[in-house]
């Protein structure tokens, strides 16, 4: 499948590389790639910098956000919450219609330090106002209740055992994201209901945040025992 | 342990019967006990009326918020986010002071129909809002992400193999509260810091809320993989 994954960082690399591993055609797109090609440092969690990590997937692209979306079947928001809506603006509201948009982003806002607030919350949702803004893409969040590492491969952390959610108005775009979360080894993927639903999984990054501080490891995850 | 539990619904039932089961000197608390004991309706959730859950529990007492609470060395804030403070304030500052105060309720706010929002989040928390107008009470969050049933009796789903969390400001009001839990039978109690975690606990209602829809059962429960 040919695949846009919006977004450079840690989440952009970890699905980049995950699907392109997995035979898919894979181009990530960002604002600026001649800016993007020219960062050296880490990002301020420590994880390379794009640059270092495409010389070690040479089987994926780096192109514009419009470039990135302009062919793929699949486009996958993997943008910070607050540029997310500008991002795919910039991919071009034509290049995202009819098409499965897999937002993975959250509403994060470290504007007052850490731990971040919530930018939207409890009555409204980012994947909310992304599918409000792109009526004609089938939104359909998921992967966002966990760490990046967690999130392409799963098994790393007990076999597997534990839960992601899908939420989205569309059935079809729903089936579709769930195939590709199977193929990363998810073998527990809860249907939520409409987009709407996404309001809850995006409550989920408070707590996620204090899991992280107690424990001292990002490597952890919710699952849903019933 | 002398024990007041504030609140006569579903979860002030609950743990009223199971803290009286292992052997506990329970006093329930209710605004008004007349009217408490004229009720012969089940509640809105099928519960039924406190009169009939009292006939089969006669060790349990039933008295005012401030009777229940004068002598207790333990209380538990089982009634409804909405009314909690007022109820608290009822029960009395004095009965309070110095006591371990175990918050189960959740900011709830139906008055848009459903599902609910929350009328406290993300920068407060109805845990922390309690804590400070209880400035000298040991206030401690936990039981509020899961069914009643499960709360006072884990080991009815998964042999107890889900997680329960406690948040607050004081070390030993948390050691007596997890000893309560574990009592219960609940074997993996997270203790997430202060009383500001109280934030993700409660945030996790709305994906509780829609896991119930989805699933169609109140009873799941989330454990915490690592």
């Amino acid at each position: 499948m040919k695949i846009a994954v919006l977004g450079t960082g840690m989440v952009g690399q970890a699905l980049a590389g995950r699907l392109a591993g997995l035979g898919h055609d894979v181009t990530v797109g960002t604002r600026d790639v001649a800016a993007t090609m020219a960062r050296t440092e880490p990002d301020g969690m420590g994880n390379p910098a794009y640059r270092d990590w495409a010389a070690a997937h040479p089987a994926v692209t780096l192109a514009t956000f419009e470039q990135a979306a302009a062919d793929a079947e699949l486009i996958v928001n993997a943008t910070s919450g607050d540029v997310s809506i500008a991002a795919l603006e910039a991919a071009g509201r034509d290049n995202l219609a009819g098409k499965v948009l897999l937002d993975i982003a959250n509403p994060l806002d470290f504007s007052q330090g850490f731990p971040p607030s919530l930018f939207v919350k409890d009555t409204d949702s980012l994947g909310e106002r992304i599918q409000a803004a792109f009526p004609e893409s089938k939104v359909v969040k998921s992967l966002n209740t966990m760490n990046a590492h967690l999130m392409v491969d799963p098994a790393q952390l007990a076999g597997g055992a534990h839960s992601v959610f899908v939420c989205g108005d569309d059935a079809e775009a729903k089936k579709t994201v769930t195939g590709v979360l199977e193929s990363f080894g998810h073998t527990d993927v809860i249907d939520l209901g409409d987009i709407s639903t996404a309001r809850g999984t995006e409550m989920l990054l408070p707590v996620w945040l204090r899991l992280y501080g107690a424990l001292g490891t990002p490597m952890f995850q919710f699952k849903i025992v019933r």
